[in-house]
């Protein structure tokens, strides 16, 4: 499976979990994969009215996450217009599942990109903290990002 | 022009328009139609965490707006799970320009699908309007469901 197939794999499976805990979801077209990486987050879900964004990555083990400027910035556009909370989510391959990594701890590179640490990935939210966080108002969403390490 | 094809345009027209006023928008892709349908309302618009969830609809004149059980079920149940508000956004052709008619005023027929009135339509917001809700709080918008005529 290439890595394209397989992260459209992952996505659906993201997609189908949110789904069974009550969110309303949204998944970005894999047909004309290029528009979408322009135009749309991975995964879009709802529920009380939070909206949740997602970019999507799978790795084998954890490891450091680069995403391109381009895309983060996308993702970050979503976020303030929205007036939600994105996310890269990492599905690791070795069994630990699923973690969450909220934008905040997203690093610029250097270059002028963003990375994921091992360590942000290694703190990240688990699917049921998210779960858990939106049955909640908004305001103990935000309470909850400044609990976050830095 | 289709008139599957010219819908496709007017939805592009409606995600562009909302675009502008700030709102981040999701189009539901054009390509494989028949699954979009089933899964996804044609737009998904949120700004300020207000989430607004539109079916496109293009006539050439008011007339009455039959809606198939299955579609507007699905239109629901992502209104229900996101917490949103839903609407049937008709663009009529004869320079009247968009029209936003809440689900609360959409009626069911005897057959068990549902139905836009004439009436209704007439009645309905004005893009204006729903940009000047969003910009306000959900309270505002709950508020101005109740002012709408049965």
């Amino acid at each position: 499976m290439s890595r394209r197939t397989r992260g459209f794999s992952r996505e659906r499976e993201l997609a189908r979990l949110l789904y069974k805990r009550g969110f309303a979801v949204i998944r970005a077209p894999a047909s004309g994969a290029k528009a979408k990486r322009v135009s749309y987050p991975d995964i879009v879900a709802i529920k009380n009215s939070v909206v949740l964004v997602f970019e999507v990555k799978t790795r084998e083990k954890p490891c450091s996450i680069y995403i391109d400027k381009r895309q983060y910035m996308k993702l970050l556009d979503f976020v303030e217009r929205s007036g939600g909370y994105g996310f890269i989510a990492v599905k690791i391959m070795d069994g630990r599942g699923w973690r969450f990594i909220p934008l905040e701890m997203v690093e610029e590179t250097r270059g002028g990109n963003y990375k994921v640490s091992v360590e942000a990935i290694e703190k990240g939210y688990r699917l049921d903290d998210i779960v858990r966080l939106c049955s909640k108002t908004r305001c103990i969403l935000d309470w909850a990002k400044t609990q976050l390490p830095p």
